[in-house]
């Protein structure tokens, strides 16, 4: 089995899967009780929240544990709502995840505020000055991904930030292709909210993080008990804090080795859709670890059904909605035309993936892409 | 170490755990992805969700994942208030956990919506008519837990359940205490709505589930790519909700042996803190796992903690709530006056306790208590 999927979820190493096994059984306390066992489960808790921090450079009270991205989204878009004072608008793109898109949809819908999406140049990436026209005197929140998911376009998020920091816009980083792929730091890049889950980068399921500046307003989203200093109740997860953080040290610290081994891999690959007259949809300035590519005239889900059936599991545009609704209209806001962003498959590595990997692909990609020509 | 904190969180099975370790490591794709791999997960989750739907004698469509209780219970109270109509009014209990009392307090401060609170008897259980006396035409919803987590006491949910179907009120079931400890059926007890969490019953921490009778109205508070048939984004935890939906299987399965020999050390437990001179929180009609007890004159965190340096963990009168802000509210409730409800613990057992823990248990309150008495 290939595995080329990483950018829609990741393998847990099994070391760590075996620790988190371990805490599910001897460490399974209550971080809110009051004997000394939860008392150690409080400092697990706080330890996995300082290795967090200390792993984007940012403070340990900037950093929440919730449930996976997408809540963290829901939690700072719909939390933004009531800070925006007389304005009403949030800027974002339309190549955003749905997480995003869907939540401004809904926000519209129940609520006074308004957005706009500013759709990117042909090679997926957002020119900062096209968006930046579109933040006017009434946007209070801008909300941009740092690294795409579908075709792994990086956007110019910190200059984007830099300015929005200056007109004093609230600035949410989805920051969920980030971790491990490329060095992040959410000082430098001017933002007040960022959200991420460690699924992406090797760590457990259930597991997302939102990073709030210190001074920025923010309500919860969840209420109760008032765990997370009252900004995200329900019992921790702390087995899965503690691995979530151990996954993402590590991803951090081989960002740089695997980053330049797997833009070698990138490449091979690139040069291979090129010879099968397919049409290379990630741009130069990408992470390292994404390759989309369109085959004209092969619809995606047969090529990704005649891959799998070869062992090797490639994504369509996304897997991070429900089945059916995919990337598709980033390709499209691309400006792709239908034949190619309905023929568009996404290779995603990670930095478990091999050369034999690799090789594997090409391999299955040079036999499967000329038998499903017509 | 003896752990009688099991209504706060529960230890999982070695076995379950080395099961979910393994699962993270080979079943780790995600369910929407299109390839046969994703695919595969995606048979894993329906199953989990049947399974969960079986010993619920419900429907698999009937049973969504989230990411913990109070994440479903926030969910069903603030999805509600969109399904109000001109009616205006929540009806719970003044013992209810604090996920559903903030909730509304916070669904009150930023929405039309008002609620009332119905306090229990001396025992803890709340009286049927007078909760329904609170149940006007303005009411669209009450919510209620089957068995309160503070002092065990089961409340009357069926027959109020029963009376609001007739009057066309809808009823939000927390049935967070109940897994594995009473039978639960969410038909006979005619609720609309019910929230649970896996962490309660052996299962992992990180996976909750929400019930929604067919035909009940329901909006998604967490928006995105729309998993969980469009009711809860967020890339589903795989691992996770198969591990629980076994749990959750196993807990059932067990519950009447278990809480039947509980029943029997609950007896020797309740024997000795009348004993000690100590007071019973806890009534008759109880789950059998739960004893909550004052001994005046002793505050409860002492008495924690001498056990606690004794190996022996028990609760104040909640661990589910940030410390600090724990469940001495539903004491107070109960008419107990301050010097008993500033005293109390709250010891919890589950199926895995023995007869060894229950002496061991006996003998450090027998050694701890008198001398933290002056």
């Amino acid at each position: 089995m290939r595995y080329f999927d990483n950018n829609a979820t990741t393998k847990m190493e099994s070391d760590l899967a075996e620790r988190f096994a371990k805490l599910c059984v001897e460490e399974y306390a209550n971080p809110n009780s009051m004997h000394s066992f939860g008392l150690r489960e409080a400092r697990y808790l706080e330890e996995a929240r300082r290795k967090i921090a200390r792993s984007l450079s940012s403070d340990p009270r900037e950093i929440y544990f919730t449930s996976c991205a997408t809540e963290s989204i829901n939690w700072i878009l719909r939390s933004s709502v009531l800070f925006k004072g007389r304005r009403k608008r949030i800027v974002t793109t339309s190549i955003e995840h749905k997480a995003v898109l869907n939540t401004l949809k809904d926000l519209k819908a129940s609520s006074d505020i308004d957005y706009r999406t500013v759709g990117p140049e042909r090679n997926g990436i957002v020119k900062v000055a096209k968006l930046l026209d579109e933040v006017d005197e009434e946007t209070f929140l801008v909300s941009l991904m740092a690294v795409n998911n579908v075709t792994g376009a990086i956007q110019p998020y910190e200059e984007i930030g830099e300015e929005l920091r200056r007109r004093n816009v609230l600035f949410h980083l989805d920051a969920v292709q980030t971790i491990g792929k490329i060095p992040i730091d959410f000082v430098s890049c001017f933002c007040d909210y960022a959200s991420f889950s460690a699924h992406k980068f090797h760590g457990p399921k259930g597991v997302g993080v939102t990073y709030v500046r210190q001074g920025t307003p923010i309500r919860p989203l969840i209420t109760g008990g008032g765990q997370e200093r009252g900004m995200r109740s329900g019992t921790q997860n702390v087995p899965g804090a503690v691995i979530a953080a151990t996954a993402l040290q590590r991803a951090v610290e081989c960002t740089q080795e695997s980053s330049s081994r797997l833009r070698e891999y990138q490449h091979r690959i690139k040069e291979t859709v090129e010879e099968l007259d397919g049409v290379v949809n990630t741009p130069e300035n990408s992470i390292s670890n994404t390759v989309n590519a369109s085959f004209a005239g092969i619809r995606s889900e047969v090529l990704v059904n005649a891959l799998s059936e070869e062992g090797v599991f490639v994504g369509t545009s996304s897997a991070c909605s429900s089945r059916g609704d995919g990337g598709q209209y980033v390709l499209d806001s691309m400006g792709l035309d239908f034949s190619l962003a309905s023929s568009s498959i996404r290779i995603s590595m990670s930095r478990f993936t091999t050369e034999e990997d690799v090789a594997f692909l090409i391999e299955k990609l040079k036999k499967t892409v000329p038998l499903l020509k017509f």
